[in-house]
C-alpha cells in the first residue's frame, strides 16, 4: 500500500533511542515543510480546482500535525529549534524532471514516497518506542500519513496515464530506498 | 479598528457590479495568496513559535475561506481559472524594507493592511451587492479578516516596540490609500 522498496533499518531505531528530543523537533520541522511542499504544488497547479481542493486539505492537515508535535514538544519541556534538515528532501528533489508532465508527476510521486515514509516510521515508533504517550501520538498520525501518500498517488495519475505514472513511482521508490540505505549521521525522521 | 487611511471609493463598487464573476475569482486567489504569504512568514520566522502558531493558524483559515469561494464559484457556474493579479500586492511588497526588524515588521503589516481593506470591502460588499447569498457569504468572512488585522499588527510588535511599529503602520497605511486611490482598470478585489 505504501509502496516502498525496503523496510526501514534498526539503525534508524537505534538513532531515535540515543536522540529522541531531536527527533521530535526535526518531525515538527518535517509537518511543517510537508505542508510547504503541498502549498506550493497548489500553487503551481492553481487552474485545477479539484486538484487545489486535495492540496489544501493536506496543508490543513499538516499544520494541525505541526501544532501537535509543538504541543508535545512543550508538555516535555522541549525547546523548538532550528535544526539542518537531513539530506533526504533535497535528494529526492534532486531527481524530480524539469519538464512538464514529467516534473509534475515526480514533485507528486515524491512528496507521496515522503508520507509513505514518515507513515512507515511512524508505525516503527509506535510499536518499538517505550512511551505510551509517544505511542499512542504516532498511532492518531499513522492513518493520515498512509491517506496522503495514496492522494499524492492518484493526483499524479491526472498528469500521465496510470501505468507510466506506476512505473516512475517503481522507480522513484527504489532512488527513495538508496537514498535512506545510505544513512545520515545526524539523527533526523528520515536519516 | 481597521487602520486604513481612506475608506473605498464608489468607484470600485461600480468595477464590482459590472464583473461581479471576475471579482468572485479574483477573491479565490486572494484567499490562497494570504495562506501563501502567512506560510512564507511561518518559514522566515520558525524559531517564535508562538508566532509559528498564530500563523499557521491563519494559513488554516485563509486556506478553508479559499474552499468556501471555490465552492460559490461551483455553485454559480463559474470556472475557476487563472487571472493576472491586480498590481496592489507587488506595490505593497515593494515597500517592505530589506533589512531586519525592519522586514519582518514591514512584511506583517502589509499582510495586516491587506486583511484590513479585504475586511473594508466584505463590508461594503455585504451591504452593497443585492444578492443574499452573497451579502451572507462576505457577512461570513468579515470578523475573521478583522481578527487577521488585529494579529499580524500585534505580531510586529514582537519586532519592534509598539510605538515604532504604530508610526510604520501609519506610514504604510497612507502608502496603502494611494495605491487604492490611484485605482486599477481590471476588476480585482483590491483593485
Amino acid at each position: 500500500m505504501l509502496n516502498l522498496a525496503s523496510p526501514t533499518a534498526d539503525r534508524w531505531l537505534a538513532q531515535v533511542r540515543a536522540h529522541l528530543p531531536e527527533i521530535l523537533i526535526d518531525h515538527a520541522h518535517c509537518e511543517k515543510k510537508a505542508a510547504g511542499a503541498a502549498m506550493n504544488l497548489l500553487f503551481a497547479y492553481v487552474d485545477r480546482v479539484e486538484f487545489c481542493r486535495e492540496l489544501a486539505e493536506i496543508v490543513r492537515e499538516e499544520l494541525a500535525h505541526f501544532e501537535l508535535v509543538l504541543d508535545l514538544l512543550a508538555r516535555r519541556g522541549i525547546p523548538f529549534r532550528k535544526l539542518p534538515p537531513s539530506a533526504y528532501g533535497r535528494k529526492l528533489n534532486d531527481l524530480v524532471r524539469k519538464t512538464e508532465p514529467h516534473k509534475a508527476v515526480d514533485r507528486l510521486l515524491v512528496a507521496g514516497l515522503i508520507e509513505a515514509r514518515s507513515c512507515e516510521r511512524f508505525d516503527l515508533l509506535r510499536r518499538h518506542v517505550a512511551d505510551a504517550e509517544l505511542a499512542e501520538f504516532y498511532d492518531s498520525l499513522f492513518e493520515c500519513e498512509a491517506r496522503h501518500h495514496s492522494t499524492y498517488v492518484r493526483l499524479a495519475k491526472h498528469f500521465q496515464p496510470e501505468a507510466v505514472v506506476n512505473a516512475r513511482l517503481h522507480e522513484l521508490a527504489e532512488a527513495e530506498a538508496a537514498i535512506v540505505a545510505a544513512g545520515e549521521d545526524l539523527p533526523r525522521m528520515h536519516s
